[in-house]
């Protein structure tokens, strides 16, 4: 270990884990050191790739090379794991969603202020270029005022494998996905909520949602409309977004778009069209000259900020880029749409 | 005219009004007489296009050449018009939303039965080519058994000029557009439907819904989405399908669209692949050899059935295709759509 990196513990050395483990080769400040696991072949696996296995979590942080703790593990044991390391004087990366629901969340919290430990949530896809992407063009205004905004993940294969299944530890679409989609959102509108809808698919027959339908209201009128769908052979684009000038889509993550954008709006009434078996001037496409295409704005982004953050975090240089209060309120508007699909009702909050 | 011929009265000739008079052009069985109009030139036009032209709908119904009436006026004055023609010995084409509500095609119906006239309203769209081979996957269980069908119609205009902005007249996107949509869907899933929410767009800040999202519940569980805009310079699918072994999309009017679905289940647990700043097996697409692509079925539909229904059910030799239970039903749905937007709520059926 170089004198200025920290050794970082990894507790669940499943998928999650071991890409972390990945990611993190070769970075300047943290070296995994060490991982945990309750399964055995995972620990031995960790092993091989170089880093000290342990199966007792209390282990791991009794060694002191470990100085960061990274949670991979099912969300059920995020809480308990977390406060044990923040108690034991580490700092903590958690992957998402943080907890089960907001008061565990609460509970952590409450630790990290009094051991003084950092506490950051793993919210990866705030990184993910096609979202910084769409956030350019809303904070630029490069469509005009955004006034609504469509955020879709659609698959065809269910739930994956495992606990993701499985209610007891916090399995289901909106828990995995649902997390992502909604922080996404919430950073760039960065508006009042003011009424939420949500309803669950159950097309697979499990316990835990396979999807769902989020409709959420902002104080302005704004609207967005949030979707995953695990049995979709077909996809709908990952981004749709209507501004008062233009329209933007990303269809999927090779992240080839492009916007549509008003340029005269003289042809406003239109010669009707035949459409179907009717014709209609409302829905009328616009010709070309009308409407220009456009490519979508270029952005850089890399995920490892997130790491670097992280550690100037630990040494009281910067501000977390993922602000505790911040996934605090996604957990609060999760919980809202878990309440929406069970009573059938919308939830509007004052 | 023709012996076997009746003569048609058309009143309310603007655009919709001359579209029937065109449609109707060498039918063999309906002759269109005479038109009337509020406006002048209207009427004059009619005349121009050899009809009769009346200024006042009390002469164009004592024209004993007119046995039948077809209404193509502003909204608000169906039901008093249709009232009158029923009275007069007439029967009745009626365009599209029927009523202002429920309570008024109520109150027609009641003439109808007391008359023996024929009032029969215009869902011209339930031929529409794209809604029908939509139909035969749905029947036919082509992509399996659909458990969620999302129609929508995007267009980049407003609401087109005139009365059609005005809620004293019955305007807006609801009335305009949704009762066709909620139509089609109703016809299709044939089902009881057990829970509505919707939510009206006013991007254009006018007084009447501009556009509007609406989520239907059905008894089994089956949902659909129904969309319609009108700030949308590019356009999501005017219908995207799912079902248990495959999607279907239909992009636009033309019609040109494909079956994705599903030919070996093999590959549900693939590698995962990288997606935005992260990666994921849950939404890894399908491989060639893993779902096949197929062209949509071919259905042959004609509007014109249409006018031949409405005379077989004059003469009484058949049933009417578009039954006004069905239309009574649709007025219901309409009216709880408003009801939830309004009140911020999800409507339940019992």
């Amino acid at each position: 270990m170089e004198n200025n990196q920290y050794g970082l513990g990894i507790v669940g050395f499943g998928g999650m884990g071991e890409h972390h483990s990945r990611t993190l080769e070769g970075n300047e400040r943290i070296k995994v050191v060490s991982v945990c696991d309750i399964k055995p072949e995972r620990v031995q696996h960790g092993q091989e790739l170089g880093y000290t296995g342990y199966e007792r979590y209390e282990d791991m942080l009794n060694d002191p090379q470990v100085s960061l703790i990274l949670i991979a593990t099912p969300n059920d044991v995020h809480k308990e794991l977390a406060i044990q390391a923040l108690e034991a004087g580490k700092h903590v990366i958690c992957e998402k969603p943080v907890t089960m629901n907001a008061q565990e969340l609460q509970d952590i919290l409450d630790v990290e202020k009094r051991t003084g430990g950092v506490f950051m949530v793993h919210q990866n896809r705030r990184w993910d270029n096609d979202f910084r992407v769409i956030k350019k063009i809303y904070d630029e205004k490069l469509i005009g005022e955004v006034y609504n905004i469509e955020s879709r993940v659609h698959g065809s294969r269910g739930i994956p494998g495992d606990w993701r299944h499985e209610k007891i530890h916090g399995g289901g679409m909106m828990l995995d996905w649902g997390v992502h989609l909604i922080d996404r959102i919430m950073v760039m509108v960065n508006e009042k909520l003011t009424k939420l809808y949500c309803e669950f698919s159950y097309v697979w027959q499990g316990e835990c949602d396979d999807g769902f339908k989020l409709m959420l209201t902002f104080e302005s009128g704004r609207t967005a409309f949030i979707e995953v769908g695990t049995l979709h052979y077909a996809s709908l684009p990952l981004w749709y977004v209507n501004g008062t000038e233009g329209t933007a889509v990303i269809p999927d993550w090779s992240n080839k778009g492009e916007m549509t954008r008003l340029v005269d709006f003289e042809e406003k009434d239109a010669m009707p069209i035949v459409a179907g078996a009717g014709f209609t001037k409302t829905m009328a496409p616009r010709g070309e000259g009308n409407v220009e295409k456009l490519p979508l704005p270029v952005v850089e982004s890399d995920v490892k900020e997130f790491y670097a953050n992280f550690i100037d975090c630990v040494e009281g240089k910067a501000e977390p880029f993922i602000k505790n209060s911040e996934v605090m309120h996604v957990m609060k508007i999760m919980e809202a749409a878990f309440q929406s699909a069970e009573t059938g009702q919308a939830i509007h909050f004052e």
